[in-house]
This record gives C-alpha cells, structure tokens and sequence, in this order.
C-alpha cells in the first residue's frame, strides 16, 4: 500500500475588485468577487515543498487587477474566461484554470456617479478553462414567495409521519439556480436577464402540488426559451411558513397569519437538461 | 456595602411573523422581525425566583401573532404602538415596553400572489411605550457608493500618519439611519418613503470633503423636509475602496480599478437635531 | 428652529492586530479585534467638511500596530488605556476617546510555536479615555447550557398565554457580560480569569426558577468575590430547547430528546450593581 | 431534443436535536444538526406534482427526533447509518439516502448537568446508505496558526508578480477535512480524535515549504497512522497575516506585527488517498 497525491487546485479566493468607467459624467461600475483555482502538474510542491510550478496566489489576484484595467470588465463570463485562458496558455504547469466570479449589483440613483447597492440576489459565473472550457452561469439568493397556488398532498407516510395534507400554503424559497450554455460565446447579459426571467415567470406561474414540481418548470422553462442553455441545475430550499395556531385565543386564521421559521428547512435539489446536451463532467465542480 | 439589582428588561426577541391580506386575487404581505422587552417592577423575580410579575416571553410572541390576526399589520410604527400599548395597559407590573421591529420589503412580480424580496435595506422602526411615548423610525443596510464627487485632505498629521490627501475617490457606506418623531402619530408609509429619499438625495447631492460632513448633510436635509421629525441619527462605515498600485505591471490607474476592503474600516457616527426637539433621553435605547 | 449637530464620534473599527512575543523558540500571540473612537471639537467638520481637527482613521489603525510594536500588547485592558490616552493627551481636538478590544484566544498545542484558535467566547475590553476615565472589561459568546436544575412556573398569565408550567427543563444561554471596574489598574488577566469563573459557577450552582434569577446570581458572585468591580451588565438569550413531542410514534420523552430552536429566543438584560458604585454614566456606551 | 430529469434529492435539512443522557445525576449530552437527503424513483413528483413517493421532509425530521429516543445516539458516524438504512429499508422509492451530520462539542463544568460549549471546530459526518454505503468523518473550522517553520519562496513568476519570496512567515489556516473509511464499522470516536491528533501534529510538525506541502503531510499522517481509513480531502484557506511595515514610523518589525487579513485569501484543496483505495465515486458528494 502507497500513499499517493489525488486531485487538487490551489488559488486566490475572493478578490474583491470594483471598476469604475467614466462615459463624460456618466459613471458604470461593475463590482466582483473573483476565486481562482489552478490546477495541474503540482506534485512536486506537495511532495517536496518544490514552488517551482507554484504561481502565488497573489499574482493571481494581481492579475485579476490588472486585467481589470487592461481589458475592462465586460460581462462575468467573458471576464472568467479571460482570466481563465490567461493562468493556461502562460503556466505551464497549468492544465486547469477554474474562475468563479460573483457580481454584486448596483443601481444608478441621481446624476452620473451615484448608486445603491441592489440587495438582492447576486449573479454568478463559473468557468472552466484548459483541456474542456465550459461556462455556467446562475444566480444565487434569489429570494420568491407565492402566498398561494401551492399544495402538498397525496404524499408517502409510515409511522412517523404527522403532517397533514395542504390545499393551500405558503411557497418560498432562496433560488440557487446555475446553467450551463452550450459554447463560450453568447450575449452574456442579455442571456442571463432572460434566463433569470424565465425563473421568476416559471415560479410565479406554476400552480406547484410540490416544490419539486416548481423546481422541474423553472429549468424545463429557462431551456424551451434559451437554446443556447442545454442543463440547469436548481438547488431550493423550502423556507417553510408555518399557519400559526390562533384558536386558544378565540381567533380564525385563514391563511393570513405565518410564522417564517429558520430550521429546519426542505431542501429540494434537482437537474434538469436536455437530452442533446453535450457530456461536460466538471463544468459544475 | 450592598449588592442591588440595576436596570433590566425581558422579553421575546426575533419573532417572525408574516401576515397575508387578500383583496380578491391580488394579495398583499407583510414581513416583520419583531422584538418585544418589558420593564417595570420586577425585582422579585430577579432577587427570588418568583415569576407572579412575569408575562412569559411566550406570550408576548403569541401577542404578536394575535395581533397580527386581530389588528392587521399597518405601518409598523404603529404595530410598535399597539404592542407596546397592550402590554404597559394590560400587566400591572409592567411600567414600560420596547417594541422593535425590522420590516423586509417585498416586491410583486407577476399576478397577484407572487413576490420577490427586496434584498436592499431593511426598514426598521423602534416604540417605547408607558410612562413616556416614543416613536423612533428607521433603516439599515442601505449600502451607497458615489464614485467621484468625494475628496479627504487638509487633515490633522502625527508621527503615525502616512495617509496622501486625494481629491477624488470613492464614497461608499451602508447607512443606517434612525429618526425620532415629535409624536406619535404620522403618515408612516409616506413620511418613511420621503426620509429615505432626502437621505439618498442628500448623500448624492453632496460634493464631500469628508465622510462626516456628508453625515450632517444627510441628517440636515431629513429634518429640513419633515417637519414631523425632530433628530437624526446616523451610523456610517466608511467602506474604504482602495486605488490598486498597477505601476507594477506598466499600467496607470486613474481612478477606475479599486479594491473593496472589509476591515479596518472608517466608523462615523453622529446625531443632527433640532433645537426645539423634545427630551426624550431614552428614546433610542 | 435652527438644526444642531448632536453627539458625535468617528474612528477606525475592526484593526485586526496580531502580536507575537518569542521567548526564545516558545513563542506567545495575541490576537486583537481594535476600534477605535473620537470625539471632541468636531463641528467644522462636520459643517463645512473642515479636516483641520480630525486625525485621519488610517492614522489610528497606523497607531494601533506602531503600539503593538512599541509596547507590545499585555492585557487588552493596558492596551486600550495606552491607545486612550495617547489620542487625548496629543490631539488638541480630542477629548475623548473610546477603545473597544475583542481578544481571540490561542491554546498552545505543540512545540513552541503552533497553536488552536479558541473556538468559545471572545474576551472584551471597552475603555474610555479623557475627562473621565474608565474600564469595563467582558466577554462575549459563552454559551453555556445546564440539562436540568432549571424549572418556570407561577408566571403572570392573561388571554394570550398557553405556555405550560415546568419544573424541569433545559436552560442554555449565550452569555455576554460586561463589568466595570472602580479603577483604572487592576491586574486585568487574573481579574478577568476570576470574574469568568464566577460567572459561571454562579451559572452552574443556581438552581433556576427563571433566567432573570439565575442573571441576578452571576452578576451577584462577581460582585461578591471581585472588590475591584463595581457593575455587571448582563445580556442572556434565552436559548429555548423544546421537549419533542414524541407521543405520535408511541414514544414517551421524559427530558431526554429536544430541538434547538433558533428564533424566537427570549433575552434577559439586567444590571447587577453594588450601592456604592461611583457615577460613570458614559462607561458602557 | 427533449427536455428530460437529471440527479436529483430531497430532504429536511438542519434538524438541530440534543439528546440528554443521564447515568444518575450526570448527564451527558449530543447536540447535533441532521440534514437528510433522499433519492430514487421520484421522475413523477417532478413532471406531474404527483406525491405518492414523496416521504415528507417533515417525517425525516420526525425520525430524526424519535430515532434519537429510541436508540440513542452514539457516533455520528452511526447515527447516520442508521438513518440511511431506515430511508433506504422502509420506502420502496427511496434507492439512496445521504446523511449530513455537524455535531457541536460540549465540556462539562461542575456538577453533573452544566455544560459550556465547544466553540472551536464542528465533528462532521457524511454518510450513503442503499446501493453503495459509505461513511466519511471530519471535522470544519479547526483553525490553526504556526507562529514560524513556515516560508515560501522558489515560486513561478510572471509580468504579473510582485510577492516577495519570504523565509520566515506565519501559517494559519481554519482546517476542513474529511476522511473515508473503508468500511461501515469502527470505533468511531477514537478513530476520530486519533485522525484529529495526526491533523494537528502533522500541521505542528511540519517545517512547511508551502501550503501544498503541509496539506500532503496532514493526509498522509493520517493514513499511516489510521488503516481504517483510505482518503483525506482537506481544503485550507490560507488566512494571511501580513507584517507590518513599521519603518515609516521608526520601527522595525521582525516578525512581530502582523495585520490578520479577511479576503482575499490563498485556498489550498488537495486529496490523499492509499493506492489501494476501493473506488467510491460518490461518497463525498
């Protein structure tokens, strides 16, 4: 029996950039959090201590600075892709650049340079680059609640089970979603706006017996309307919100009074992909 | 030498409750955080363990829940109200309530039941009700950047200064702002909805030689358009945007790439008031 | 009706300061949290964005480690005076200065030079410098929890009550405390290791009948046993654990399987405070 | 092309149960967060909202609370496997059941019933049960420091680097690790503070050259010393601790001053595993 060195990557995690451009008066700013992750014929730092392969972590982040300013920052997926075929084609050593970019977004409120932070849910990429590029796009903390048009029935029971049937309930829940295109190009922001759309419409619009069901029409949605996206994968927590008991003070709720617990919570995790999509194992990892 | 019990408060913290009004299909919702603490004579408990003037945290959070059936949720200004009324009227032993309340806005998004959470600020408002009333009225995390329009020099310098005076640079912070109100009646939507647009308007509108002064600016323009609120309190981190050196690299900087720090950071806190408000030593406690 | 600036400060929060000290090859670190707070001649600042006063908050970060160095960093309370002082006695603006310090502690595992950050509580300093000096040392995040020795009953009831007396139940609780000390010189890593164990033996040895007794009986042990302590403030969550109900499944439950619930929590804040405290009205601000 | 169902599950996340024991007056208890996530034939529930293989996340967290009355809980490792045998045993629909265990650690004090609470790292558990069991230990925010034994230099360079090489530096990390048995048997709690000792003794031990190279000797100290298991992943952060540069302000500064940095921040991820480690594609999924 050896000992032997498995799959690993190492990188700046968290940069937090911010570029400003000027158009006269007119200010835009686009505001990221960049992780990479560089992996390849690293052996010899894990074995021996050896750096000789080892790109410091800081020069990745100053080059995640520099090319902000070099090259601007476009859309996050382009800016991950560029960043990630950079760390490839200049190391030798490396194989494998992993970008994931997260983008906070700001709202421009009075004259050219003023804004407030959208507080909401924060866009995603996550891009491979080396022997198999591949994008995922997404968002995160995307929070949506449906004060009706959810039921949960006709469920499994055994011995432990005591909740009764609902005709009528609270749905919501933080949507993770993440989606992967089919190539490295594509109208990034408008792609991501509409797929984002399409989530917001499949969840409002779907009259959901489950919240897997939700889940299957919100990424059944975001493929019949965007070709350029072959899977999606939906990850949902169940923010339960319990009907609160009045009765013991002589009082009806129906269906107006909910107490929004924290934990525990249903977690509803799911895939879904056409069936042309291409075999990309890792462009989620 | 004696050994005696100073000032202190119980009560039920972080109730959340959730209230849905329908008005046919189109319904409405309200999403609160509220905390309730009592004061009043309540030595016995804390000297002996005798709980006769003792209303159960657990009551006060059925309180809530009740309420929110009985009364609806209004403005929560006057929720606060309400809740601190009933219990300063209705517990012999209770001679003071603090109501707190932090409000999560939602917006609709299609139809009439479906919403996404406003991610930004949260709404906060803060009710001391018995022998002296107040009404306290607020936000939070209302996170704002201009990014020119902010210059920091002619400082005070010691042997520990190495900061360069700049004429330009990113303004950033996340306010969080509280007013109080002369009394206690309002138009509580509209006189929030104005304050927070005089806060914003003010922060943008400022030309800034430095952090405090855009504070004072802020506070002054809430009290110069409400006439119902007599002091403002306001709590601004500096969140610092560093210029990158890309000298390094050949590359110039002109104020367009910067680093978001998280720590150390500025703190600058400050109260603006009229000269005529009204004492009210314990009304932001 | 002219508008005022009220009460103000600004200052550098959250200087993370690491020190190490090398007694040959063992080595000892501290591990500080510190911000820092101004306050005095501030108005033209604040007026007119006048910067002629106000030393700069990256000169007191710059102080905060040029100190480290200078004096080396002994108890937190020390280094807080030191800071304190130093701002007040050569700032001609300054008047007054406020020092809060969290310490992160370290156990030595191994060697003279590896350490395992504490993952408990967190030890707190807030000192004032200036007209009036004080110290009030703390901590914070010491959850602490007894499985039995702890009943509520006999409590205040009205409509909205449904809470059922026990005599036995799980009392837990994340303390946060803080006291004051009469003077400024103490010797502040013993007093602090003193007072901590008097909190919680106090925390242990009380046979509860509520919270508020048992927040009583640990101010009161500190009082007791530390003449160099005058006041202790006391803020204890109500960290409920709720007896699963396990009838459904045949099950009895006799105090062995509960649920850690998150929120709402009851929260108990007092004062315990001997009767001949100086005045020090300012010191826990 | 059609749209079809991808990998998917469901479960009731963060069920936070604590289990008291009691052996006469002493106590002993187990407070852990169960979070449980079901797969198998659930293609229906997705397409058509139809529940009849739905088994309610609210029953999982039923069986949770009643599993821990009727069999106690022992090792997390155990109480996992019984849960994922249960799952996957009872509900025809159920093929695979994963079970995510955190288990927060509690010291006694005095007495037989108080307790204050670890607050340094969380034991974890992962375990699979159907088809393919398997059980992976670990342990989260274990976090560390090297006070020196710790340099980095001979690294790769490009346009983009500016770090200095350095031969003296302190390494800190908040440890994530997670081993594979290669069985579903052991003595659980004994493998798991062994493993634990050899993290901490290897990180202690280590004269490290880089971060790579003290995350191979933790996972291979591990395995040499424990045949039960047969794969370590570790994921290091790299929490940098900059030294100060003190000579604007006369000083030097040899080691001794350091700024403990929030982001960005170096991560180190690396699997070791013995070559004859039986393949278990799934198990830290």
């Amino acid at each position: 029996m050896a000992i032997v060195l498995g799959p690993n990557r190492y990188g700046k995690a968290e940069t937090r950039v911010v570029r400003v451009t000027r158009d006269g008066g007119t200010h835009r700013i686009r505001d990221l959090n960049v992780s990479v992750a560089l992996s390849g014929a690293m052996d010899e730092v894990h074995l021996t201590g050896d750096n000789a392969a080892v790109l410091p972590t800081d020069t990745q982040k100053n080059t995640v600075f520099a090319f902000a300013r070099e090259h601007g920052i476009g859309a996050i997926e382009d800016f991950g892709l560029l960043l990630a075929r950079h760390f490839t084609a200049s190391q030798p050593a490396v194989a494998h650049a992993r970008v994931e970019i997260r983008e906070y977004g700001w709202r421009r409120i009075a004259g050219g340079h003023s804004f407030v932070r959208d507080g909401g849910e924060v866009r995603t990429a996550l891009v491979h680059g080396g022997e198999a590029e591949s994008v995922v796009s997404g968002l995160t903390d995307l929070v949506v609640l449906n004060s009706t048009g959810s039921e949960f029935h006709g469920f499994a029971r055994d011995g432990y089970t005591t909740l009764e049937p609902t005709d009528d309930r609270i749905l919501a829940t933080a949507v993770t979603a993440r989606w992967r295109h089919r190539g490295t190009t594509a109208g990034w922001d408008d792609s991501y706006a509409a797929a984002r759309d399409g989530l917001l419409r499949a969840f409002a619009g779907t009259h959901s017996l489950s919240l897997q069901q939700t889940l299957y029409q919100m990424g059944r949605r975001v493929l019949t309307e965007r070709p350029e996206i072959c899977e999606v994968r939906l990850s949902l927590p169940n923010k339960h919100h319990f009907l609160v008991d009045l009765e013991p003070f002589g009082l009806d709720n129906d269906n107006e009074v909910y107490f929004a617990a924290d934990r525990p919570y249903g977690l509803i995790e799911g895939t879904v992909l056409t069936d042309d999509a291409p075999a990309a194992p890792a462009a989620f990892d």
